[in-house]
């Protein structure tokens, strides 16, 4: 298979581990005989430095005409104690969610054997947990108009959801249901906001559709302390913008590192995979960063394409690496190993 | 001291919980000579059974004319399946705290030694724990316009805050702050809401009234992962309305069961004070619930009328009764006690 790979490292530890991650690719692609092209955009704050904008004109241009899109991480820390910015790296992100159309965010969570041990809650609770979170992504508070009053002493964000919007994600987060343990879990705040009561109503009305899932609720404050009380009982999650963004980071503790944790954005146009973690900026330069995230990030697209016996074989390299503990240092606390040697590890492993 | 307190023991489990309450200030009225006047009124589900209105005006009159309020719980499981309900009962919470401008809800999380080992956490993660959360209560997306499209094909929440509601709840924040361990941690969603900005920028502004106080920020879905990873690193954490209410139901876990978990919710009129768990309608009845959050928040409500020493004497017979596994089932699984066990146990202690 040929692909038209767009590369967009973007900020921080971006440009390192999507280096692995290609590395990986390239691995894949020799062993398979499959062909990869690459072109590589700017995107964040690397993306502003240049061109006072975080998403080029020609960084949509390139990823338009893309197959798929391998995305590293966006931010700069210079944001954080100016909120008033009115450039900022995030917009680049944003931006190409909406329009490319990637509706969907789904963010699979899950246990690692030999990292068990490593996770801050304790082994009994997570052993077993395996969950996939769909968030809504082009949607939601994230999009909605907003506004700082001209006197500045007031702001306004707006949520808005319509039915089409609701309704698309939830089909295919149905779909994954079925295909595993038929259980789906909506998580809401329908007892406050009303898109939250849409979102119920709708989702109730579409799993009629699929009678072989279980459809459960949960409000927001509840899903975030069972994701800590018993994760086990989760298999699909589906749920808006932002409650999505909070609860996909918190879930990250189960499985032991944020820098485990791979994303598939899919919708209308090219689909986009990025690791969940940010551009962590204080590791950059450093070669510390995990780059498995974003190897999985990998794994995801060739499994978008169909090639699942080519994201399996990263997935075994994966879990080898991690079984013999040659992991970077968030997993790893006595003898770790550097983001680029667990590159060449896994792309050695494959090969 | 004379006091007059409005209870309002609501759904599920509020009623059970709140006796046992009640049963504690009357000890300590005995042991300390004060005189607490109760006067109850109906709120929740049970209101709208009555009245047909979750806050019915006789119970707003109770509330107007109390020193304090001890609030249960509310909610019903058949709103869960009927998100169109035009009456609900979280709408009578809503509102009390609406009509009370009770702007400012203090959550304190904490471990209690005995009960280290029963968290879902890592004993080494949760030790030294101490925090607390001041979240915003009367303002952001709980309270903006909402509307469902008259073809109810889409819906809209609105999220404002001003300058005046930020600054009122953080000034009070980072005066608790001073007097704790001189950190507060603003959470929001700055890089991305107009709202959180403008929280972003008057708290950076308003710190500069307390330099003793280190503040530093965290985007929610980072903070939601850091409750987990290091919760130790939290003094006062402030936040608004709806991630507040996200983060501290998750914070629960610290202490080992949201049964323990109490808050005051402050601000114009009579202070409200409650237990954060819901009416957790599956134990109603059984004499299973955990009284000891509700039994807290009265603890909380005697601090608010500086009366320390007494409520010092609630939180030593609560360790106490930890101490001593004299607990509810989900404390206790071996030899549990009742609620009203352990109400009994808490006030013969006090006297
Ligand atoms: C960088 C930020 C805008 C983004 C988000 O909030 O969606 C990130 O946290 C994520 O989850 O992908
Ligand atoms: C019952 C509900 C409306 C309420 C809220 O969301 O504020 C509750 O979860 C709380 O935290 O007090």
């Amino acid at each position: 298979m040929k692909l038209k790979i767009a590369l967009l490292p973007g900020d921080g530890i971006g440009p390192e581990v999507i280096q692995q991650a290609v590395k990986v690719l390239n691995a894949i692609a020799e062993k398979y005989t499959h062909t990869f092209e690459y072109s590589k955009g700017l995107v964040g704050d690397v993306a502003i430095k240049e061109f006072n904008n975080p998403l080029p004109e020609e960084t949509l241009k390139i990823c338009a005409d893309a197959d798929a899109i391998l995305f590293g991480a966006i931010g700069d820390p210079k944001y954080d104690n100016n909120p008033n910015a009115e450039v900022r790296p995030e917009q680049g992100l944003l931006q190409l969610r909406k329009k490319l159309g990637l509706f969907a965010n789904i963010r699979p969570v899950h246990t690692y054997t030999s990292l068990l041990h490593k996770s801050n809650l304790k082994e009994h609770v997570i052993d077993g947990a395996d969950l996939v979170i769909y968030r809504e992504l082009t949607g939601g508070i994230y999009f909605g108009e907003r506004k700082l009053s001209d006197d500045k002493l007031s702001a306004v964000d707006t949520c808005n959801y319509s039915v089409e919007e609701i309704d698309r994600i939830a089909i295919l987060a149905f779909e994954a249901a079925k295909l595993r343990r038929k259980k789906l879990t909506l998580v809401d705040k329908s007892n406050v906001l009303e898109t939250s009561k849409l979102w119920r109503t709708r989702v109730a009305e579409i799993s009629k559709q699929f009678p072989s899932v279980k459809l459960n609720f949960l409000y927001a404050d509840n899903a975030a302390m069972q994701l800590i009380l018993k994760p086990t009982q989760f298999d699909i999650i589906l749920t808006e913008n932002m409650i999505g963004d909070i609860l996909s980071d918190e879930a990250s503790v189960i499985s032991g590192s944020i820098g485990l944790l791979a994303s598939a954005s899919i919708g209308k146009h090219t689909a986009l995979f990025e690791p969940i973690h940010g551009s962590y900026p204080t590791a950059k330069g450093k070669n510390i960063a995990n780059p498995l995230a974003a190897i999985l990030s990998a794994a995801m697209l060739l499994d978008h394409f169909e090639l699942y016996d080519e994201a399996e074989n990263i997935r075994l390299a994966v879990e080898k690496s991690i079984d013999l503990n040659i992991t970077t240092p968030d997993l790893n606390t006595t003898n770790h190993f550097s983001t680029t040697n667990v590159g060449n590890f896994i792309s050695d492993f494959i090969l």
